[in-house]
């Protein structure tokens, strides 16, 4: 019954880009006020487009900044099992605005491509499920399952009302499974499954010493020099081998399965070197870089400061260093007990002579794992096969995205991350685009999903 | 025959202090262009007394910026030692001006205290040894022991061009020994000869890794961070024992006698806790933390730098991580071997993944040491002694005064230090002042030991 769906697609396909095109030229930039009327009417854009396919219970839930759009299918019937669908209308700001070859709230194609300010990330992905819902319905008549559908205009700025509106309206967003397009294919055309996401968590150390910057002639040899021990309190909590040194950091990680390290071993391969500039990768003893980047725990000093850093030099111990740390968690890590690990082996070797403070970050998240031989991993990944015409492969990813968290946390349902973007899309930058090949075949994998679902 | 030379500083105390407060008045702040005249006046002061004193050969040497005086007196004859007398007639700025409770260049005494910008460093000190070889002149009718005079007006500047113009006139400047009064006594009223002062000598190491800074989530576990390759650097340099532990560090350094333990001893001790704010003071083991300060090499490390410095958190993995680190150096070590060692420990240690780099300080100075039981040294003591009517005690500082080192390179002679500034003077700061009796009690220290000398 697909057959039906991807003809239809086909036949509409100028139509359905000219609809894109639309939804593409609203700014809806949800950092700036002064985008606050484009950014709702992106949402009345989605609002109606759902309604005219067909969907129920069509609404704008507001939030204290801008609106949820919410819209539900339920026509399946009871024995039919429920997908809420997640994705987000808002967009990351254009500056600077001199770097875009066209302008960015004006979709154009180029070699292939669709250029426009969330042409990938993620209005083109939101659409392509619209799409596919309405090749359904005007071919079939029906959905083969019910849906739920959840689009945020906040995700670019932390979706700050997401979390507590999930809460509150629990049973209008309960699901049986999730799906997300808001992610990307490791390469272009390589179809890929993401079925893990690393938590994170992180620490700040600052040691404080003398109460004010001392003279190191007359003061070196009597105090402890707070950047020196602040060198000494980090060092001992990573080796060289990059392995975390401190009690408990590990406790709960299972070792990677075979199987596991195989999936990895299939995903092709990023080059680390050139993609950073740095002279060799080094990972954690025992693991490839690819294994710890994705499926291994992290532990990163993100900054740190203290004294002079001015040119030349200037003969003081200064009062004070800080040190800020994160940490990518993986499955079984709670995040608050690494803190509390990482805190108390600071304070166990934390040398005397200064004051050593911890402060704990709050935003912090656990990391989300799904079995990739899932069944409902297992038919996207063979949709998205036969889509592509390629293997599927299996990813984690050393990033964290706080929704999927919450998802988890909220309904404990399983979430397939179906992500359709490329390594080149841009996001974020000047010239965002996405491939015209991936729009086709991502919307050709979501008409085999969902009649595989059903 | 000193009873004389005292009984006219005595008789004459009123009229030395008033030109003394002439010569305070003049604003000779050497760092300010609008007070160039200013500085050559005080420099003119300086040339007009000792010309009217009986010194010959009165001279102001040109230089690149402010001239230095030179004087010399030789009618002790062929037999008696020749001193070279160094001092500084250029002050510090003023600023901020609003906390001074009196004016800066307006002479004031309150409570037994001389205030004026100078008064303590070094005008006022200078001004006494030529208060005294008046004394000397006019009741004796010569000096007991030949004379040369050299007073500059860039000591506040870093002494520019010091160092070349006693290269040039080396001849002219040569003398037996040197004495300096540009340093003060441990407390009030306690004799205080200093004879030794560190060197010091720097490096800053850099630590570079990818070429921008990384997303933690995308690279953490397959790039080495460059905070945490500075951190394992650093703290393999020095111990939590505070022991250097660089190869060559401690090379040619001689362990402190057991005598100078003693003269360290019986130093009066600082409240370091009070006066920095410590929790505890730290010192290298097997050593006080008052034998670290004043008697062995120290290793600090001055600023570091690197990544995000801002509030929250940054989830990235910094380009590069940077320390300035200098080193307080005793007798027997050399700075550029230092700087080599300190090299080579970097270089050994450097991890992979990551550049390292070392550039070294330019400035650098040895240290500086004087046996106390030299004959010079002894006689210091004794006339500071019989002055103040108490036991002189010796100190070693961890400071270091380029001047001592450049005498010390080009004409290798002892350098007595005999400074009459007390610890309350604060010099360089607002409200700089110095004690009428150390004032009065020094000049008596001098009239003692030119005659002991002779």
């Amino acid at each position: 019954m697909s057959e039906k769906a991807l003809a239809y697609l086909t036949e509409n396909r100028d139509r359905l880009l000219e609809k894109l095109n639309d939804f593409l030229s609203i700014p809806s930039v949800s950092t700036d006020s002064v985008h606050k009327e484009d950014v709702r009417n992106a949402a009345s854009f989605l609002e109606t487009y759902l309604a005219d396919t067909g969907f129920e219970n069509v609404q704008q839930i507001e939030t204290k900044k801008h609106p949820i759009v919410y819209a539900e299918y339920t026509k399946a019937g009871p024995n039919a099992p429920t997908v809420l669908l997640y994705g987000h209308y808002d967009v990351q700001p254009v500056d600077p605005i001199e770097l875009w070859k066209s302008e960015p709230f004006k979709p154009e194609v180029r070699d292939g491509r669709l250029y426009a300010r969330g042409s990938s990330d993620d209005k083109g992905q939101v659409f392509m499920h619209l799409a596919v819902f309405e090749a359904l319905m005007k071919t079939e008549g029906k959905l083969p399952l019910n849906v739920k559908v959840c689009l945020e205009g906040e995700e670019e700025i932390g979706s700050e009302n997401l979390y507590r509106t999930l809460q509150e309206k629990k049973e209008l967003f309960q699901a049986d499974f999730a799906v997300i397009s808001d992610s990307g294919m490791v390469a272009k055309n390589q179809p890929t499954i993401l079925y893990g996401l690393k938590g994170f968590t992180g620490i700040e150390i600052t040691v404080s010493g003398p109460d004010h910057d001392l003279h190191s002639g007359m003061y070196g040899g009597a105090v402890r020099n707070p950047i020196m021990a602040l060198s000494h309190i980090l060092a001992s909590m990573k080796d060289e081998n990059e392995v975390v040194t401190v009690d408990g950091f590990y406790d709960g990680v299972e070792d990677l399965t075979e199987e596991e390290r195989h999936l990895i071993e299939q995903v092709p391969s990023e080059d680390f070197v050139r993609a950073t500039g740095i002279t060799e990768t080094v990972s954690e003893k025992g693991y490839t870089a690819k294994e710890h980047t994705m499926a291994r725990p992290t532990f990163e000093v993100n900054g740190i400061y203290g004294g002079y850093q001015g040119e030349g030099t200037k003969t003081i111990i200064p009062t004070s260093a800080t040190a800020k740390i994160t940490c990518r968690l993986v499955p079984g890590q709670e995040p608050d007990r690494i803190q509390e690990a990482l805190e108390a082996h600071v304070k166990k070797v934390a040398p005397k002579g200064v004051t050593v403070k911890v402060k704990k970050e709050k935003l912090s998240a656990k990391a989300y794992k799904v079995e990739p031989n899932h069944p409902l991993i297992q038919k996207a990944a063979d949709s998205y096969t036969k889509a592509f015409g390629k293997e599927t492969v299996y990813v984690r990813m050393g990033g964290s995205i706080p929704v999927v968290e919450w998802i988890e946390d909220i309904y404990n349902i399983p979430i397939v991350l179906l992500g359709f973007g490329t390594p080149d899309d841009r996001l974020h930058s000047p010239n965002e685009s996405f491939p015209l090949d991936s729009y086709d075949k991502g919307m050709e994998t979501l008409v085999y999903y969902w009649n595989e679902i059903k």
